[in-house]
């Protein structure tokens, strides 16, 4: 029987994926570990039960569905995205390569394709780092590249640590046992969205990453000095949110100073204490994402920033806080995964471009421990984190098949 | 019996009305008809009832407690404040003209005076303006400065309407009924902490208010468009929060431009959607308050930062909502009223002198339909809104004392 997605039933099962969330369609938010979260994770098991894979969850809630191949002791090939959406975020973000890597699963097994290497879905708890201020821990303690300590001290907005919430979410194992071996796997291969134009303005069906950008989150927290917006004149103010703003206009100003086109700078949070029209904003909080392919073009950024921060805060008498929450090293895709994915394209006619992921992916931790490779997929006018993300069925079905002929590959070997 | 103020009743009840809270001590946090608040009202009417007072609530909650006089159909005399708190407050914003004024009341009836003129505390609902966005919406409503209709508009940040929220709080009358006539009242004097620092530095007892600043609220939204931090490179973007950030910065400038003290402008809200570090902020929407003491100079103010805003959001491309939320003229104080507050600071050798609110309060209102003034008394290091704002017992006591002194004056007449 030839390879074939079942493109419905994939583009059904993206639309009961992303109706699970805690606000209503066509919004999705499906924050790590809240009850959405939970719902999510249970509908994707569920389906990989009924695939007949053989589901395992890590102490950190981390999934794989298993595969089991003919040298069942063999490193094993995977594949696997996130579910996990940030607030008001769309359907496809990470979905398209849980939901489309299973299908790739399902469509090998209806040609009666007997694997040599077990293939393993993987779903990683938390790309998104809303709740604990820090992307993919899920992918970055499996890569061991989160030490159990760190993740230890990570606290949520309402002071919950990642130890309580990941417990009260039924995932009770001993954190040290997440950490994955690099002998267990083979190749690593992530489809997901272009989350950027290129793919649709060059009209080409699939893009084949060879490198994924080097991101990094600052957190600057300003105190100044709070009172009532009558009453206090000018001269003697210390502001806490006019230095933010400063900082803010500063972050775009060091990314555009590169002169590069790939350095992105965006203050994406900026809470103000007390928050109230009649008061002198005495606090404020900045979460600040820098990224760059290249790593010292970025890691200038970073320092151009602080610098720049330093001497606002200074001039305004505020105190300043500015903490480097992670500042990952640029990945490069394994050239032997990357032709595997030329091969596949060409087998099945589907054009392709090579291109660099500006956002980061759960890739970005697993190249650390296994050969890895990434897929994308046109995203319409390049839009993402939004209720109007959207990738065609038709787009999603051609990764997914380059995806399933790959994993095929592979696991032949 | 000599009149005298019981000081240490007085700072009690101040304490315990300030454990009060929506947050534990110090910090006082009393929004509007939330538990706290009516926790707070029923410990002031239980206190009222307590000293022989009789109570009465219109229909948004604003509270009246009569000594009635011995011509009960002549105008009364009237005292109060409020004794809502924005979060993160402290004890003395408000709750010192309330319990002040009744601790002066009771002061009066300890000497066994008999007023002519009945003497009234009134209990103002929401001076803040913390959940409905506009400032003391109970005494603007009794001065029919608030119409019935721009009242029933107003929604609190759940989308809440003001009408659902004080029925819940049990204040259901018709809102028609709040008006009050000019011929109820001959006189208001309110008793306040001055929250700037003038009478501190100066080591004067008591500020005799002569006019209220003018204030004005700007509420503006802005709309650009969202996309992924890392994906959506830098010429591409279309960024609320930045355009924000500005448009703060510009408010800063305007206040500071027209060279003169009394102007100030600060942008106390601004609040970014979708709030993720990762995510290019798609809107924001700012609260802004500008005072002077002088309304035209004020209004050149207002201008000036719709101008600049307009500038910036053409410039970024991005769009604008800009509301005026309320600009209320300035107000001057009566000047029979001050002349008696002065006499009243001579008889008890209290020191004084002639002062300008910054702050606004719900005397601004009251000017409107009551001949009004105002007692300032020292605020240490001029903090307010905050929880270590403070004014001594002493301080306190000396204020309530010319209140009761002109209490006893102007119900004499």
């Amino acid at each position: 029987m030839e390879l074939q997605i079942d493109r419905e039933r994939l583009s059904r099962e993206l639309d009961e994926l992303g109706a699970i969330s805690a606000e209503p369609a066509p919004v999705v938010t499906r924050v790590v570990f809240t009850e959405a979260d939970l719902r999510g994770r249970r509908f994707v098991k569920d389906l990989c039960i009924e695939a007949g894979l053989e589901v395992r969850e890590d102490p950190i809630g981390n999934t794989f569905a298993r595969w089991t191949g003919s040298a069942p002791d063999i490193p094993a090939v995977a594949t696997g995205s996130h579910i996990d959406a940030i607030p008001n975020a769309g359907r496809f973000d990470g979905t398209v390569g849980v939901l489309g890597g299973l299908e790739a699963i399902r469509s090998l097994r209806r040609t009666g394709f007997q694997p040599r290497r077990s293939i393993e879905l993987m779903v990683f708890t938390s790309e998104e780092p809303t709740r604990f201020g820090i992307g993919c821990f899920g992918s970055r303690m499996m890569a061991g590249a989160l030490p159990i300590a760190a993740g230890d001290k990570l606290r949520d907005p309402e002071g919950k640590s990642l130890d309580d919430v990941r417990r009260a979410a039924g995932f009770t194992g001993d954190l040290s046992l997440i950490p994955v071996s690099k002998e267990k796997y083979s190749a690593f291969i992530e489809l997901h969205i272009e989350q950027g134009p290129t793919l649709e303005r060059e009209q080409v069906d699939i893009g084949i990453v060879t490198a994924i950008a080097a991101p990094a989150t600052l957190r600057i927290e300003i105190e100044g000095e709070g009172g009532h917006a009558g009453a206090l004149l000018m001269p003697q103010r210390r502001d806490a949110f006019l230095a933010a703003a400063e900082i803010a206009l500063a972050v775009e100003s060091a990314a555009k100073a590169t002169g590069a086109i790939d350095t992105v700078g965006t203050t994406g949070i900026c809470d103000i204490f007390p928050r109230a029209v009649n008061s002198i904003p005495s606090r404020a909080r900045m979460e600040i994402d820098v990224r760059d392919i290249d790593g010292t073009r970025r890691d200038v950024v970073l320092a151009s920033i602080s610098r720049a921060a330093e001497e606002i805060a200074s001039r305004r008498n505020v105190t300043l806080r500015n903490e480097l929450l992670n500042a990952d090293p640029p990945a490069s895709c394994d050239p032997g995964a990357v032709a595997e994915l030329e091969t596949a394209c060409q087998t099945h006619g589907a054009s392709y471009r090579f291109m660099i992921s500006r956002a980061y992916h759960d890739s970005l931790f697993m190249s650390l421990i296994i050969p890895t490779a990434m897929i994308f997929i046109p995203s319409r006018r390049g839009v993402s984190h939004r209720p109007d993300e959207y990738s065609s069925p038709e787009a999603i079905a051609t990764g997914a098949l380059v995806l399933a002929e790959t994993l095929s590959r592979l696991s032949r070997e």
